[in-house]
């Protein structure tokens, strides 16, 4: 029998080599916290580079703290793009937080498995409490029920399995083949995962419906209600709507009221996809975004984009859990227990095993606080704003959307090029030698089939200057004065 | 313009108090770590009581670290059920360690998203080592493709969306609608996951053939290959058999070498359940619970099962990757980068968002080395097979499973209980009472029709006296010398 607190092979560190290694680490993050603002935003490696400087076999023995850490600052940190550097404003910019990357740190600690109730009371618990929290700090019923996912991906998939059962065509014992087929609707701006969902639901493309969208790219309420008429006509099943409240390109805001009367017009289920936008309802003069949500079946909005908490934190609300049950419960004798009245949260999603992200949602919460959650929506809105002025001013800049939250769409239209062509060709070497600088990383999209280039801000270390440095690059970049 | 480094509400901790406050998590985790096992196992508070314990609004203001330790403390621990206690024997035992929470702490601080390689090359290019590496340490092709996901159930979900795709039917663009149905086979031991997978691919559940079990609990070949015949026959279209490699109620492996030629002579996808079980391969003796899985067309093994990484860490393998590019690939405008010729992860799922996970596994792979991971797998079947060998010389307890790995299965026969509902209700109530004790928490589970408990040894901190003690409290409840 090998002895408690032995140390050898097989055995993990100790509880104070456990307590040492952690004030390494502690002062690792506290030095890349200082540092990260003057490395390059985007990784700079060559493909290839970090695999190359990895061994190709496992190691036989283990070495100590000190080695791993060395490593990771020589090997993988030059392999780094870092979204936690004040200029990364590509994609949707996110950031975590300090309370984020204690709570991480406690929920590796206890490492508990949520499945049940009975397998961790607390983390259910504290997962209802939190998803309360949040509806509430968004202004929407603080009685929906909710929970916790790892991406926007996963809670879009999960409410449309739920949406599907709730059609009235028993998917879920009988399957799709030899029932008509059934149709799912989303703007033409709506994000990739709709359809992805739409692909492992069993679907297929063809029966994905992308609405077009207007000048401000919302979807067309009108053109929805004709989309599912004419399904229904020639005999195909609407069963979803999905509204989207801040699109991926230009952050638009689907006109949910009206897209709520025609969900029950045809009695469809209406999700609402407000992954990134939704966050920005804590301050009051937002809330407008989420104006009809709540006549929606099903929402997502994610902590992990504009809410503070490291990723993967994405909330799934929904007024019909019964439909989440009905969808996914089934419950084999190994996982049966003699707890009842109780929610067990895999009876309402695919995946069995549940971290305990409550916890990082919870600290978050207690160090910002509403008001300083709303501060910080507020900082990053201002900050898009003041670099939308800027792009307005300049005759050489060209604004292709609103900036109704903290992304803005504009291209550069140098004097002498004209054509789209040209236009795109210009903007997307632009967008690459803006990157290859260092100091800042936007992304791009199509809007109506032009090309633009974005900032979006999210980070919470981003200030005036670094968009004013943005600014300034892209100038200079662009020949311009 | 708020300058750098004010602290105020919207505002994150700084380096200075991030790190003061990591010392102060550090010491918890310490602590944790040495009072764990005095803690009752499994939590003892009535449903509602943590939830009760919170505000039902989230704070105006934040407060500081202090205070949420506080909390932690008094309001979450109690709720709390240890899957860190050595007495944690339900389900699979899990355990996280050392090395997994320090790169957990630097997961978030880094808090990169690794969709793309252009938006974290290191996180995709450790990612492939990693997996690279726990193929190697399992005697699986080191060439195999692999990504991390969160749970073996989205990794089976995943998989069988490519073995659909692979069946020649075009169900990405087309749909299930109109074609005969497809058929998928599992054992009847098979996890619940398989079946779920089945409900949201839109299979529906009676096209999930559970293929009987022989008296070990292992799949029937011979059996599959009817069912395979009869579905065939009937116009169905059979295309993917998941086969299991430590089944969950006891552990058993399936057939594989017999059931790949199954599949061949029907030429459907084969996939591997071996979430629990694979990691056991690390140890040569345990590798032929592998055999044949090289001819696998996917396989997934969890390191947070058995591999001492915290939860969420699940491998998936594929000898198949184009399959799941034909299945998931999708790339709007705006995940459109200017790299070529290097893996984007995000083009093998359905899930956009990636965490780092593979800090974690790398850093594990660095502690333990793979002479320390065989050293506590074996240590972990050792104790198991001892409290096996005690079970089998009581002549009040009976055995009903073999002990291939870590999980004995077994029940009480008290003298004068003899049919088997009296069977089945004094082990339920001896089940609960024995988990009452607060020193070891064990779940049961359903064998050929048998209620059985069971004892799943997975922590790194299970001694022998641990299991000794459970033995003696078995016997203590049930009345027994």
């Amino acid at each position: 029998m090998v002895e408690e607190g032995s140390v050898g092979a097989g055995e993990d560190l100790g509880p104070e080599e456990l307590e040492a290694a952690l004030h390494q680490v502690a002062a690792w993050a506290a030095s890349y916290r200082r540092t990260v603002a003057s490395l390059p935003v985007l990784a700079r490696v060559q493909p290839g580079a970090v695999r190359d400087a990895l061994p190709h076999e496992p190691p036989p023995h283990g070495d100590s703290v000190e080695r791993w850490l060395e490593d990771l600052d020589r090997i993988i940190l030059p392999g780094i793009t870092h979204w936690h550097h004040p200029g990364f404003l590509a994609y949707f910019g996110i950031t975590g937080s300090g309370p984020g990357i204690l709570a991480e740190t406690i929920t590796a600690a206890l490492n508990v498995n949520g499945m049940l109730w009975k397998t961790c009371p607390a983390l259910t618990e504290l997962e209802q409490v939190m998803v309360g929290w949040y509806a509430r700090a968004l202004g929407l019923p603080g009685d929906w029920f909710g929970m916790i996912t790892d991406t926007a991906s996963t809670s879009t998939l999960v409410a449309l399995t739920a949406a599907r059962e709730a059609a009235g065509v028993d998917v879920r014992e009988e399957g799709l083949s030899g029932i008509r087929p059934l149709v799912l609707y989303c703007s033409e701006e709506a994000h990739s995962s709709v359809e992805k969902a739409a692909v492992v639901l069993g679907l297929g493309r063809r029966y994905v419906r992308r609405i077009p969208t207007d000048e401000r790219f919302r979807m067309k309420a009108d053109a929805l209600d004709h989309a599912l008429r004419e399904d229904r006509h020639e005999g195909r099943l609407p069963f979803a709507v999905v509204a989207t409240v801040g699109t991926t390109s230009a952050t638009a805001v689907d006109p949910v009221p009206a897209i709520v009367e025609v969900c029950r017009r045809h009695g469809v289920w209406l999700h609402v996809d407000a992954a990134y936008a939704g966050s920005a309802a804590v301050a009051e003069e937002f809330r407008w975004a989420l104006d009809g949500c709540q006549e929606a079946d099903s929402l997502v909005a994610n902590p992990h984009k504009w809410l503070f908490t490291p990723i993967d934190c994405s909330v799934l609300f929904t007024a019909r859990p019964e439909a989440f049950r009905r969808a996914f419960s089934l419950v084999p004798e190994y996982l049966r227990t003699d707890v009842t009245g109780v929610v067990d949260l895999m009876d309402y999603s695919f995946q069995l095993g549940r971290r305990f992200r409550a916890l990082k949602l919870w600290f978050v919460f207690r160090h910002f606080g509403l008001e300083g959650l709303k501060e910080a929506v507020r900082r990053h809105v201002r900050l898009a704003r003041t670099f939308a002025s800027r792009v307005d001013e300049h005759p050489a800049f060209e604004r292709l959307a609103p900036v109704p939250f903290s992304v803005v769409c504009f291209r550069v239209r140098p004097p002498g090029v004209n054509d789209e062509t040209a236009l795109e060709r210009f903007n997307l070497a632009l967008l690459e030698r803006v990157n290859a600088r260092g100091e800042a990383y936007l992304s791009h999209t199509k809007l109506k089939g032009k090309v633009c280039l974005r900032v979006a801000v999210g980070n919470l270390a981003t200030r005036e200057r670094h968009l004013e440095r943005t600014f300034e690059l892209l100038c200079e970049e662009a020949g311009l004065q």
